[in-house]
């Protein structure tokens, strides 16, 4: 199986779970409205395919990550909604489409947001399935938090928003990714792995492919910015310049910049290689994301 | 003991709680002054004081419910922050003191908000305590999670705010504040009992009186909101008439809402009684909900 399929399989899957887990919630209907756009405003859903990935990669049935995938998701949709903010980032486009706040007012997106937090865990604590035990989904809870808390997703938009407009070292741009995407990414290859109980070995070497894999995919993020084209990425291009962002390409030249993804693409195969699991469909989003063009 | 004295020593540790997990977290200093700053600002810390005077109902040492206590009222502080916001209630003043995105700004404000949340989940499944298992664990973050989400917490400032300006029958008036202010009050009562390995008869009936309590708080809140002073409760009275914002007062008149008080006050006492465990503590909380003064 080819990632495409795989992926045009389980996104199906993931959106229809997504879908039916806000719609039953007892709560007003214009904050499961307003839940549900951002769930529904498409995107790469890099992350849950991620965990889907890493259980076929154990050669485990990929549906058995279908609510911590989406509980992995609708973390990260809170934080776009609320980075967009007018108080954060200021976005009126997000995949193409206007902004939460744009569309639902403020008050209402912040606590769409919250609401989308909140219930990512909720939904890792209710899950009742052969084969996941209280212990993995405490596990499972300890790492989302970890990854999405104070010390990784949002201490990393923290540092974000006060690096705006400052000149950033290599290494302070590195902690913002690390932290603002780079440990949701590695979550949700971890969260494969604690499903699929890989051994020690194979979670650090898991961990050690996601934190390259996280790296190259914001390296591509900022060359994108400036390469790409507004149609396919969805919003303006040149907006890290225009914001006096600190971006990979500004600090190392593009030639630069490219070297150091191609470098972390190559770590990160060499991670997978030794982890003794089949990492066909790793390989495979590995590679779209060094040349992915949206 | 009194509740007083009881209140005072658990409130100095409950506080000695909060900041040394708080401290310790590895992110932007600015991101933890401004966590610290709204969990230091005082209040009464009722939710905890629930979850350590239930355990204490229960024979046991009130000591084992500190984690879960400090993650209550964590989500507590965050709503407060989240509501406080000029896109929400836009409140300058919380407890007399400034509130937090007065003090750090707006953005800042937000993700304080979410990284508290976020915290609060990490804290329970991280709890390494003799006699707490990974099922209570999961049966705490369940709890939790539908109380603060959609379907509690959330899902009741949403309907609040769209409640804004309009003339609510008693039953929407209900609706919100069983839902913005009443299920963290009865979770953290019933936090207490899972700890305690209560029966399910016991929940029950905490709940019944939970429910009251909860209630009875409420009108009071509306009562205090006309009838305090502004010295003892730390900010403006009047504004839920300044902001039209429907009351019990208004909508059954003082006496009546009075009336209303000491039904609910009754009933809470009634399904005290019938649990079976050392209820001292919890009456006094609730003859004091009755009579607080700010």
């Amino acid at each position: 199986m080819n990632f495409q399929s795989f992926s045009e399989t389980y996104k199906r899957a993931l959106e229809q779970e997504m879908q039916s887990q806000i719609s039953k919630l007892h709560a007003p209907n214009s904050l499961k409205e307003a839940m549900l756009y951002s769930l529904e405003a498409g995107g790469k859903r890099i992350r849950p395919m991620l965990v889907f990935a890493v259980l076929e990669a154990f050669g485990q049935n990929p549906d058995r990550g279908i609510s911590v995938a989406a509980a992995i998701e609708m973390i990260h949709t809170y934080s776009l909604i609320h980075d967009d903010l007018p108080s954060m980032d200021d976005d009126d486009l997000r995949r193409g489409k206007p902004t939460n706040h744009k569309v639902f007012g403020e008050a209402t997106a912040i606590l769409a947001g919250d609401a989308l937090l909140t219930y990512s865990f909720q939904a890792i604590a209710e899950i009742d399935m052969e084969g996941v035990t209280p212990m993995m989904q405490l596990e499972l809870i300890k790492l989302l938090s970890r990854s999405a808390g104070a010390e990784g997703m949002v201490g990393g938009q923290m540092a974000d928003i006060e690096a705006e407009g400052k000149h950033l070292a290599l290494e302070s741009l590195e902690y913002i990714h690390s932290n603002k995407t780079g440990k949701l990414l590695s979550a949700s290859i971890l969260a494969g792995a604690i499903l699929a109980e890989a051994s020690e070995r194979q979670k650090t070497l898991l961990l050690e492919f996601s934190r390259h894999l996280g790296l190259a995919f914001q390296i591509r993020d900022d060359i994108l910015d400036i390469e790409g084209s507004q149609e396919k990425i969805g919003k303006p291009v040149g907006s890290d310049t225009a914001n006096s962002k600190s971006t990979y390409p500004a600090l190392l030249s593009m030639d630069g910049a490219k070297e150091k993804l191609s470098i972390h693409i190559e770590q990160a195969l060499l991670s997978l290689a030794k982890s003794g699991i089949n990492t066909e469909l790793l390989e495979e989003v590995t590679e779209m994301i060094a040349a992915r063009d949206h």
